[in-house]
C-alpha cells in the first residue's frame, strides 16, 4: 500500500462513476466527468484514505467517501473558473469546464457535483452507525458557507482591496484549510480513531491545510503554467491578497517548512501505520523545494 | 392546524435561520437570506408537513426538513436566474439575487443554499432511524443531476430547439416533479407511513409534479407580471418549448383539471388525517381557474 496504488484506484473509482449515464441529460454528465478526470493530486481522496488506513486497512470501504470529497474540491474549481468569478481559461493544464461545455452547462455541472457527493454520503450512511453520519456532516460543513462557500465570498470581496492579516487568514483556512482538515479528520473518525488521535489530527489538519494554501500562493508566483497546470500569476494579475503578497517569498517558505515539520511532529505521536499519511504530507509540502 | 398555519411558521423558521452569522463571509448570508425570505408559496415544505401529518401530528419535529427542501429550490431558482441561465431581472415581486448581490455571490449563495440543506439533513439524521436517512437520500437524489438539475439542462439544451413530447415529459418530470414528489413521498417516510400509502403517495406526487408544472406553463403566458411576481411570457421571450406550446393553452387545462381529480382521488384512499394534503393539493391546482 503507497500512495502510487491509492491514487490510481481513486482515478479508476472516479473514472467508472459517471460510465453508463445516457438520457437527454447526458451532457451534464459529460461535464461533471471531463473535470472530474481531467488529473489531479487527488490530495483530499488521499488524505482521507490514508488516515482511515492508521486505523482500519481495508481502506476500499471508504472510497466512496473519498470520491465524494474530491467530487466537492472538483465543483468548488469549475465555478471558481467561471467568467463571473476567477474567469480562468486553463485548469490542470486543459481548458476549463466552461470553456468546453459553455457557462450554463458548468454551473449545472458544479451544482451537480456537489449533490452527488451528497448523494454518496447519504447512500453510505444507510445502515451505518453515528460516526458515518458526524464524518460526512463533518464534510458537509467543510464544504458550506461557514467553510469553502465562505472562504470564497471573503476571496471575492477582497479582490482589489488591501486585507488584512486577520481577513487573509480567515479566508485561506475557510477556503482550502476546512476541506483538507475534514478530510483528514472524517477519515480518522470513519476508522475508528481514539478521540485523542481525532484531537491531534484535527491539530495536523489545520496545518496542513494552512501551509498547501501558502504553497499555493508560492506556485502561483513562481511556478510556471506548465508546472501548475493553470495560468501562473494569476492571483496577481486578479489583485488578489495572498500570504505572499503579505509576507513575501521567503518568510512564506519558512513558514512552510516549520508547519511542515510541525504536521510530521503531531502524525510521530499517532501510534499505528501512519507511514502513508507520512508520506502524503512530505509530498505535497515539498511541492517547491 | 391548516395550510396557513404551518405556512407561517415556516416563515418564522426561515426568516430566523440565517440569526447571527457576521463574520467576513456575512455578505453570502445576507444573500441567501434575501431569496430565503422573498415571500413564495412554500409549496415544498408545506406538502412535506402535509405529508407528515397524515401519520404524526407533531409536524414541528421535521420542520428543520421542510426548511431544507425550500433551501434547495430556493438556489436553484438564484442559479435559474443567472445571467448565463434565464438572465431574468425578476423573481417573486423583487429584483433577482444577482441584481442586488452580483453575480458571483449570487452564484455561491446559490451554492451555499444547496450545501447547508445537506447540512441540515446529515444532522438531522444524527440519532435517528435508517428511515430517516432514506428520506434525505431521496431529497437529495431529487435534487441531482438526475433529478432536477437534470431537467434544468434538457431545458437549457432544448432552448431555441423543437424537442418532442418524450423530451418534454422528460424535462418537467425532472425539473420540477421529482423534488415536489421527494417532499411529499420524504414527509410520509418521516412520519412513518406504510409502504402501502408510501406508494399511493409517489403516484401522487407525480401527478401533482406535473400539474404544478403545467399549470406555471398556463400562468407563465396568461398570468401578468403582478400574479406571477416575475416577468410573464419570459418563456416565450426565451424561445422555450413548454406543454402549453406543444398542445395549446385549452387541452393543458383539461390535462390539469384531470390530474387534479386523479390527485383528490389518490387522497381519498388514504386512512389517518389528510385534510391538510387535501387543502394545499386545491389550493395548488387551481391557481388559474
Amino acid at each position: 500500500m503507497n500512495n502510487k496504488v491509492i491514487k490510481k484506484e481513486v482515478e479508476e473509482y472516479l473514472s467508472r462513476y459517471f460510465e453508463g449515464k445516457d438520457n437527454y441529460n447526458k451532457r451534464v454528465y459529460e461535464s461533471m466527468n471531463y473535470s472530474l478526470n481531467a488529473g489531479g493530486k487527488r490530495v483530499r481522496p488521499l488524505l482521507l484514505l490514508a488516515s482511515y488506513a492508521i486505523y482500519n486497512k481495508d481502506y476500499k470501504e471508504v472510497i466512496d467517501i473519498a470520491a465524494a470529497i474530491e467530487m466537492i474540491h472538483t465543483y468548488s474549481l469549475i465555478h471558481d473558473d467561471l467568467p463571473c468569478m476567477d474567469n480562468d481559461d486553463l485548469r490542470r493544464g486543459r481548458p476549463t469546464n466552461h470553456k468546453i461545455f459553455g457557462y450554463s452547462i458548468a454551473l449545472l455541472a458544479g451544482d451537480g457535483l456537489l449533490n452527488e457527493a451528497m448523494n454518496i454520503m447519504f447512500k453510505y450512511c444507510i445502515g451505518k452507525g453515528e460516526e458515518a453520519l458526524k464524518a460526512c456532516l463533518m464534510i458537509s460543513k467543510a464544504a458550506s458557507s461557514d467553510g469553502m462557500i465562505g472562504g470564497q465570498v471573503v476571496d471575492i470581496l477582497s479582490e482589489g482591496k488591501k486585507i488584512n492579516e486577520d481577513e487573509l487568514r480567515y479566508m485561506h483556512k475557510k477556503k482550502t484549510g476546512e476541506l483538507i482538515k475534514a478530510a483528514v479528520v472524517s477519515g480518522a473518525i470513519l476508522g475508528g480513531a481514539p478521540l485523542h488521535d481525532v484531537e491531534l489530527l484535527s491539530q495536523y489538519g489545520d496545518k496542513l491545510g494552512l501551509a498547501f494554501q501558502i504553497e499555493d500562493d508560492i506556485l502561483d508566483i513562481i511556478g510556471d503554467t506548465k508546472i501548475m497546470g493553470k495560468t501562473s500569476k494569476s492571483d496577481l494579475e486578479n489583485d488578489k491578497c495572498t500570504y505572499v503578497t503579505l509576507y513575501g517569498i521567503d518568510k512564506c517558505k519558512s513558514i512552510c517548512r516549520e508547519l511542515t515539520d510541525e504536521c510530521l511532529d503531531i502524525i510521530g505521536k499517532i501510534q499505528g501505520n501512519t507511514e502513508l499519511l507520512k508520506e502524503i504530507t512530505e509530498l505535497l509540502l515539498k511541492r517547491n523545494r
